[in-house]
């Protein structure tokens, strides 16, 4: 099964042309030969010849030089029609959604246009005059919504990547149900241009792919303001980068884990744990009532009018037109009133500021990304009550502002998949990759419906991070001494500690509260222990306007040979100061001043 | 008439005690025989009691020690009635609305609870069963609403500042038709807990005094977060400064100017626009459509749900109890349908996003405050049209998320007072204060229903900005050297040239290019010229990510004692060095270098 990194570097070596691939994509469909998947498959032809000149001009710069795409039938791609899983609703657009003008000018080819749950409204891929998907990886299981033909397409490795789209949880759900990844990116941050909406103040465009990584090389090129798009936002999301080696999630306390008596899937969220615990993550029990009382918000309250907005015109003339399920969620929201709607803003408005410092305290929330799995025989028997399940952990997310990725986690002897889902503030896109990434590349998981083991992590330049900058604290903010506090206070987070290379020597301040002034010396030098935090650059900004003198930031040089940001003193008011330099550091100087 | 400031000023230098203060407002309120301008007025012997034990505990320090406030009376304060000017309505508060609390923690004094537009609902301020304010400025004129009462007591110089709200322009018409200042803080900054809503989603509370100082003065103490406050925002609004000399303003095209036929509006508007240009502005039309469409929205689509929510009770059991006005423009809010919201919601998204580029060319835009002004009788013959013509630019302000300050800007030979507004995006509170006050300032009108004419501006310390350090330099950064540009692009703005102590030294750093170090000596030190630039604290960051060793940031003392982050260099690593502290800085040394 070919990732889009490996199809990516075949094209660009010329192992492969991109012709070649375009061939495997329509033999693998034949394969598959799973009717339902596309509601409309672009002529094989076609695309060749598109396929014949890329290779022609041989531009592999191009950052999705030939990898193939396939796109949600709610975006638009021009000249194709966008039915929305609707055929009275269809139209044939003229323009390409910006995310898909986006994927064309970076080389992708687009195969075709996959089938949904219709109007995008549901988590399970079984409402759609275009029959069911089937699920990639375990047939007997619905494939997941509402993006079921882009999941099924990436998980049977016809296509490496697709697009896919994200309400309520219907570009996660699916990709746990099919053992792929889901990339739901902050809303605003894809434009939604040319996407017909579900609920227009909460839809995103998301991503399905094997890999993380390749999750994320979409997103580089799909995500960026667009001014044609008022839900646009300029997020300034950085690139993916190695995971930290210690960081804090959130997790689900035993009380409000709920699985629908799910012993599998509570058993993997339960392995997920301690893998994320084995990758460095302390774990930190939440509530979870708020974000459960956010989800029942969704289709409880008056979210399901702007539903009714998208389908309006059909639901007065025919409503016949409709799905019957889909119809029976989408009426009652032409009756919901703006009192209602207000209303619901304004719980919703409480709620958010009381998760606010909840999500500040933490660098993620682990969820599973659904309670349970059902077949799609339990589905068509029960089509609401367990469609409502599955958005158990999903339904809150775009109310929320959160941005998250879904990560397969466990695969149930049972044969059944389970997948855990990060979830952050909106612009941290990068980091919660960062986190699943991780995750994965600890597990051992095959990639989609394949039996293929997942590639091994490609290494990521251990960039520092943008915006923050290293700095070695000698004294008073050591961990848990006086001033850690504030260094805590502007943003500081430990990364490791260090010795200086042998040439410094630490003097006593003057002053009734020992610190520590450490100088450079042409002789006599030593090591010295400190610990390196890293800070956002405002937060220097603020440590350098309490730092007293002779107290300041310069460059140290570490015993590796390197150099980092950090506290130096000046050599002059040191004359005469007490030396401390054979203690080693700070810490057991001021051990040994205790005991003594 | 007494400012903020003069009051104060008086308090703390004991040449007035807060008990003369407090009689005084009283012996006013008497002179000014306005039944209608306090729903609640206070026991003058409650308030001369608190008055006494403010003088007895003498705490000078306090920020509004022994400042006079009236409250709307949408606002909650202890132990007095909230009436929204219905007394069906009316409950009394256990708790003081956290503005409230903040301005008595400061050291003011409540007076007591002002009259309003029922339910804040209304730019007139004729709109109540406690009768109509009198406008204190021109009694012929209707006292401007919401915040009738508030504004009133300010202009007739009962207390120097006041509370009011603002949800479509309560804040600032009332300012405009008493000729006083009116500050509309960006949403969330002022906490609204306590606070009767309007509309729940679009209500700040608002600031009425004589000057721009006054109201900032005011602000200070009033605004920062409030965790009980769902709608409450961390806004980083820095304290009042002198305007910029140079600046561009936003402002009306002839063709797009309505002033409904009042010529002497039209001429204040003109004039106002002249003044700006002598003080500094750049005047740049703009196209107000995208405004106007906002502002209808406001009251043509389904907001008024919101104001319906908060009447609910009443409309549904017994209507008859709201003013018939009131009543008439809030019924039809009931029967708004939440698809009506959503279409609003989303057509707002689209005109902020339209006007968001336009703000952003901008410092900020300048609005004749209301189009005209209207007699009570004109308003009460026609109280529907002419309330919606004083909203013309204040409505859309609020669903724009933009912060605002109204100022007087002419008084016609009518005796007609006519005023502008600055507005800017959220956060630019002090911004348009600091251009506000500078207009002020170059005119000549009286304050409020006075004869007195404004004081002088009270000269602005040039503080340091928070969130930002001054630097030293004395090497490369420097005007016009090599690496100024780097310190520009950081964000750093030149503040002066400066000299320091005589204990340093500067030496020429190894390298071909030349580059000084500047260490603090025991003896023979000698005073170094460099350049203090303010940077941003993020800046501060990249600045120090940039430095090489053996220079750092440190602590400078300067020629008058004080000390300045600046640049340092390590003792060590300048032994041996060319010493160039006899050219008395690093220009003056490139200078000699090149003559040689």
């Amino acid at each position: 099964m070919q990732t889009l990194a490996s199809l990516l570097s075949a094209h660009r070596s010329g192992t492969r042309s991109v012709t070649d691939t375009v061939r495997a994509v329509y033999a693998r469909i034949a394969v598959q030969d799973d009717p339902a998947m596309f509601i409309t498959l672009r002529a094989e032809a076609d695309v060749l010849a598109e396929a014949a000149a890329l290779d022609a001009k041989g531009d592999t710069a191009l950052p999705l030089y030939g990898i193939p795409v396939a796109v949600k039938d709610n975006i638009d791609v021009a000249g194709l029609p966008t039915t929305c899983a609707c055929p009275a609703f269809a139209y044939t657009p003229e323009h390409d959604a910006t995310a898909v003008a986006r994927l064309k000018a970076a080389g992708a080819l687009i195969i075709g246009k996959t089938n949904l749950d219709q109007f995008a409204t549901g988590l399970v891929g079984v409402r759609s005059p275009y029959g069911i998907p089937r699920n990639a990886f375990n047939p007997v299981l619905v494939p997941g919504g509402s993006s079921s033909g882009s999941a099924s397409a990436v998980s049977a490795g016809i296509v490496p990547v697709s697009l896919g789209t994200d309400t309520a949880g219907s570009g996660r759900v699916p990709a746990m149900l099919q053992n792929i990844v889901g990339l739901k990116p902050s809303l605003g941050l894809v434009p939604n241009t040319g996407l017909v909406p579900a609920c227009k103040t909460l839809d995103c465009i998301s991503i399905f792919a094997l890999t993380v990584d390749d999750a994320m090389a979409v997103l580089d090129v799909i995500a960026g303001f667009d001014p044609q798009d008022a839900w646009s936002r300029d997020l300034p999301v950085g690139p993916l980068a190695a995971a930290p080696p210690s960081f804090v999630l959130g997790v689900l306390p035993e009380a409000q884990r709920e699985f629908f008596g799910d012993a599998h899937a509570a058993a993997a969220y339960e392995a997920a744990l301690a893998r994320f615990k084995a990758i460095g993550a302390t774990l930190k029990e939440i509530d979870f009532s708020p974000f459960a009382e956010t989800a029942r918000l969704l289709y409880e309250g008056p979210w399901v009018a702007e539903r009714w907005i998208v389908a309006e015109e059909l639901l007065t003339t025919t409503p016949e037109a409709l799905h019957p399920v889909t119809r029976a969620i989408t009426e009652p929201g032409g009756k919901a009133s703006a009192a209602d709607a207000f209303r619901a803003t304004y719980r919703l408005k409480e709620l958010r500021a009381k998760v606010a410092p909840v999500l500040a305290a933490i660098d993620g929330l682990l969820l599973p990304t659904a309670p349970s799995a059902y077949t799609v025989e339990e589905v068509l028997a029960d089509p609401v009550r367990l469609n409502s399940r599955n958005g158990t952990y999903t339904n809150f997310v775009n109310l929320m502002d959160l941005c998250g990725i879904a990560v397969p986690a466990a695969i149930a002897p049972t044969g059944v998949p389970y997948g855990v889902t990060l979830l952050a503030p909106a612009g941290k896109d990068a980091q919660m990759a960062a986190l699943g990434r991780a995750f994965v590349g600890a597990g051992d998981l095959p990639l989609g419906a394949s039996h293929a083991p997942a590639p091994p992590l490609a290494p990521l330049p251990v960039a520092a991070e943008p915006g923050r900058l290293d700095i070695l604290v000698f004294g008073a903010h050591l961990s848990g001494m006086a001033l850690n506090g504030d260094l805590k206070a502007m943003g500081g987070r430990f990364v490791r500690t260090a010795t200086t290379a042998p040439t410094y020597r630490m003097k006593r301040l003057p002053g009734a509260v020992a610190r520590p002034g450490v100088v450079r010396v042409k002789a006599d030098g030593a090591v010295l222990e400190g610990e390196i935090w890293s800070l956002p650059f405002e937060g220097v900004g603020k440590l350098l306007a309490t730092i007293p003198a002779p107290l300041g930031l310069g460059q140290v040089e570490l015993a590796d040979g390197t150099r980092v940001a950090g506290f130096l003193a000046e050599a002059a008011a040191l004359e005469g100061a007490e030396d401390i330099t054979a203690h080693g550091g700070f810490r057991a100087f001021m051990a040994a001043a205790q005991t003594a």
